[in-house]
């Protein structure tokens, strides 16, 4: 087996930065995902290949370690790796370089196979992931779960689904459920914390029209730390989990 | 005067694209503004340089005409222009091209210069604008005002700023005044009609913590086209206003 690291530069845009100039999370995840796109389709297994089966790729995790976040106007590398796959699921690592070659996150995701006409997970395609040169390993890896929310404290924001928040897998893109979770959190609490550490997990879908609440719980570390606890639903059903570790930002280093 | 005519290349990545694979109308502003951005960099009067007078600019309107969108992953060529300034605005002009050299959009700008501490639009400054070799033209030139929405059959959508709608500026970005415009449409028209035309003012800021209302009007030309107008409030101030004209997508076309 050979180690197939793809990897790509990419010049971060003011408009994929917050009012800090600091890359989003969003927008981080998109340029991942854009990253593990072109891999594919060098392969010859990309999205348009996969259409044709009926087939697409969603994203079911990420778990990231955020070491810093690289800035507007950097030119960042992103290198992507598909690990090993079983009956479900598709385990793939990205890595994110600063342009001093500083490793700034490490994200371990699980992605899936799509049925697009019936909105189904399905068995993952021997010659979907061939190119790729991984194992197939039959015991499925346990990630960790996202931290649960607590309901007695948690409060909540309302949202509608937006058209341009729709992907071409017309439902509402990931990046677009981490929106509405740091949403519940203030300008002061963002401006004075960084994300640490990020778990997500993606449970349903949720589709144009649909009204979706986003709930957030946070309670303090012995360590100083403070840990969020979102959940995204649209009524009764939970469509995402997740949980964010901050650190207050030091005075010298905020400037 | 030697004209200072920029271009940078730009591969559209998969989510600055709708549902259809097309490029959304907020990142194609995104586009152009990253653009000029870089130009400004060139010419040693980039964003940094302006921070540290306590200047930044800011966009006033956007005239769009569009021929065609471009989609998810060809490369595209975007140029800009400054035309001339005079005492508060200065006048810009984008292109883009497709892969095939097709012009795609052209886009008239109006730039001025914002003092950011005082929130208050400052007279063009000599240094900033001498790199750009343009012509003082002592007459302000006449922009075409987008159509006012019908109030009696408006319709509004409410809105509540978010975090990451505010840019480096501390302020929502222009981009999502078209956003929340676009919103107010629904899938249907949206997937059926393409743009042609855009005509947008920014009128007042609008800052984080604000709840906005977008409101759109809609009427059919005799022409057998769809004009919009759109108008974004906080209260009783009116931030922004804007008309589009869209054309039904011919069944050939639209698949």
């Amino acid at each position: 087996m050979t180690e197939q690291i793809f990897e790509k530069k990419h010049q971060i845009n003011y408009y994929e930065c917050d009012t800090n100039q600091q890359l989003t999370i969003p927008m981080l995840i998109n340029i991942m995902i854009q990253v593990s796109g072109e891999q594919s389709h060098q392969l010859g297994v990309g999205d348009e290949e996969l259409a044709k089966k009926g087939l697409a790729w969603i994203v079911l995790q990420y778990e990231m370690k955020i070491e810093q976040i690289p800035t507007a106007h950097q030119t960042i590398k992103v290198t992507t790796q598909a690990l090993s796959y079983n009956k479900l699921f598709c385990y793939r690592e990205f890595k994110v370089y600063d342009e001093a070659g500083n490793l700034c996150v490490t994200a371990q995701s699980t992605f899936a196979l799509l049925d697009i006409e019936k909105r189904k997970m399905v068995r993952v395609q021997e010659e979907v992931v061939a190119p790729f040169q991984t194992p197939f390993l039959k015991k499925l890896i346990r990630t960790p779960k996202p931290e649960k929310i607590t309901e007695e404290t948690a409060v909540t924001s309302e949202y509608h689904v937006r058209y341009l928040d729709i992907d071409s897998n017309r439902h509402v893109n990931n990046s677009k459920y981490i929106d509405w979770a740091l949403d519940t959190l203030d300008y002061d609490f963002l401006t004075s914390q960084k994300l640490t550490y990020l778990n997500i997990k993606f449970e349903k879908e949720v589709y144009y029209g649909n009204r979706i609440q986003s709930q957030m719980s946070l309670r303090e570390t012995t360590e100083g730390k403070t840990i969020t606890a979102h959940r995204i639903m649209t009524g009764d059903v939970v469509n995402s989990e997740a949980s964010m570790e901050w650190q207050k930002i030091e005075e010298e280093t905020s400037r």
